[in-house]
């Protein structure tokens, strides 16, 4: 008699990496791919993270960590906080994550309990959704629109999400690279407090922006959940590096889960983290490439008719309406890999409504690439 | 209104890693100590791997890596289980993980929905029932004898928890290095297969065993999932890395979940690893160290009193019972660290009724270290 799997595990795959996989095997049958379907820096790790990481597998054994850091690297994240941000953040509230992505589930592990609502915003990160439903919580998605840059209002969330035990947003955003102004932040701040809400707020895309730079929650709130990560601005994505600020209520509850949950972070990614809070020069010099491809796209996608596009406010994306060539997201993106060999997302990954016609397109790769990109995207749809 | 921190996160500590901040905390104020608190080898990742993550740190971006890891990775763990098995494992079976860690949370999220029943033998690892309870399951823990090696029965699963979903064994174990024979390995399969319940498998510590080979449980089965990782034999535990291997049909729920809740194990690590597999002759002298530090070990502490012993038949753990000495193996262990500098770890994470008078000893370390630790134990508890 064979076991049978779970219900709670039968969740949606996270799509874009579907499409990486049929990217990979265009490339292992020889044929050429231009990768924007993922939020993947074209670029590696800042010089110095590298030089530190080297030095640092002949010098040390590297074993398991502290399980909220090392102390270094706490301390660094403290010290980006008042360079940065101008913010006095105690290294003590700050948690080592081994990216984002457990961030988000020692969030929800530690505010929620089975059954409990949490409001966000739609179109999303399709991980949310999905991380929430397998941990037996309950998304309640607010379908949000153009006029408020795709984010939840409070008046939306009351709405149509009174009982939430917890709000979830992201600025910027993805897919739609959309922010939150200051006071709909604080509007957000203000309604979580006095409903008695946890508002946990994806800062990964901090750094990345294209009208000045964003400011944390925690200049309004001590009470928010961060999330943030080394994967976007610091073009570490594959080195597995994010962290936590949190309030102090949660600091024990979260030290327990992840020492159980993971142990610790990679240390050789600890190691380079800390190097690269010492790069921002290099750092900026991405950002100034992003804001470039930013440029080429927004001018040269609308002249190959996709011309519905979400405002880029930060982060590497653009999120294109393509309802004038297709209901079809998925046929409309294999078609495209195999016609003209770019890799884009479709919008059902962030919008299981609406993405039918939305197709999500990276520009984290190098300049070169998007032109080229640009160019055959013309050619094809003529 | 604040809110308040959930009740499933609420979860016990993993208290070696108490140790760890404690015994840090002494060596920052320039106090020496002896790391007998956690399964960590004093080595270093194998020579070639470490030398594969500086060339890949010079080549490659080293971004996200395919959900179920790199190919090549994949391809190696394969070849390991015909060269040191003699088994034939599919690729297309082997998940790569961030760690055992994340192995486990795939495991039990993809094989049981929230109140299912997971029996398992106590003294065991304790992150198995946090993690469990931290998941809305209901870990029903076994209480074994030195008579079955502490590993658990059929009957004894049978007679406690009939309605248990999941069996989850470690053999060699943790903290007892005990191992299931043949047969006793066997009735479990077969019992499982009989009842309908998902074997579990822990196999992190195979490759460290100091009486013959440790055969996979896949010799038996296809139907296990088989937990391992990087970490021990291969001497990289801060590289976060492991494998698992699952029955056909959990390989796409696991997919999707390890989409949605990792994107992927970190690159370099995975690249560390392939190397780490053309280890062997290097990881085979970190055994021979081992096998004399227990030697070492077995001989001695009964020479301090600690006369009452697991036997170790793999694994790099010594699990004494210290009634002899004390009713209260935290303050025991504290007392320790004070006056030795020897930290290890109390048995009440392993065991929540029988630990409180069982210690921890890991004998990972170097032998002039485990020299020193028995040296320093006879002398103390005189």
């Amino acid at each position: 008699m064979k076991p049978t799997p779970s219900k709670r595990g039968a969740i949606d795959p996270f799509f874009v990496m579907e499409v990486m996989k049929a990217a990979a095997l265009r490339e292992a049958a020889g044929g050429d791919v231009i990768h924007m379907e993922v939020g993947q820096p074209s670029t590696p790790a800042p010089r110095k993270a590298i030089e530190a990481a080297t030095a640092a597998m002949q010098r040390d054994p590297l074993g398991y960590t502290l399980a909220l850091g090392i102390p270094e690297l706490r301390l660094a994240i403290s010290r980006h906080y008042r360079s940065y941000y101008g913010l006095d953040v105690s290294p003590e509230r700050i948690i080592v994550t081994t990216g984002s992505s457990t961030g988000f589930q020692l969030a929800f592990l530690s505010a929620f309990d089975a059954g409990d609502k949490v409001a966000l915003g739609e179109p999303a990160y399709p991980a949310y959704r999905n991380i929430l439903k397998a941990l037996d919580l309950n998304p309640a998605m607010i379908v949000t629109e153009m006029e408020t840059r795709f984010q939840p209002t409070p008046q939306q969330i009351n709405a149509q999400a009174m009982d939430a035990k917890g709000v979830l947003v992201a600025s910027p955003a993805n897919p739609t690279g959309t922010m939150l102004g200051d006071a709909e932040m604080k509007a957000l701040v203000d309604d979580c407090a006095a409903k008695g809400r946890w508002l946990i707020v994806d800062e990964i895309y901090h750094g990345i922006t294209y009208n000045g730079r964003a400011q944390s929650v925690l200049a309004l709130t001590d009470q928010a959940i961060v999330i943030n990560s080394f994967s976007k601005y610091f073009s570490m994505t594959g080195w597995r590096l994010g962290w936590m600020v949190v309030p102090e209520s949660l600091l024990r509850p979260i030290e327990c889960l992840t020492q159980n949950f993971y142990i610790s972070a990679p240390g050789i990614s600890q190691v380079a983290g800390v190097a690269a809070l010492e790069s921002y020069d290099e750092l900026e010099a991405n950002v100034a490439r992003y804001a470039k491809n930013r440029e080429i796209l927004l001018n040269e996608l609308p002249q190959a008719g996709f011309d519905r596009l979400a405002p880029a406010d930060g982060a590497f994306y653009i999120y294109a309406d393509i309802s004038r060539f297709t209901n079809d997201a998925n046929e409309f993106c294999k078609r495209m890999l195999a016609e003209t060999g770019i890799a884009a997302t479709p919008g059902f990954d962030f919008d299981r409504g609406r993405g039918h016609y939305f197709m999500r397109y990276s520009f984290a790769g190098s300049t070169d690439r998007m032109i080229e990109a640009a160019k055959r995207l013309k050619a094809w749809v003529k």
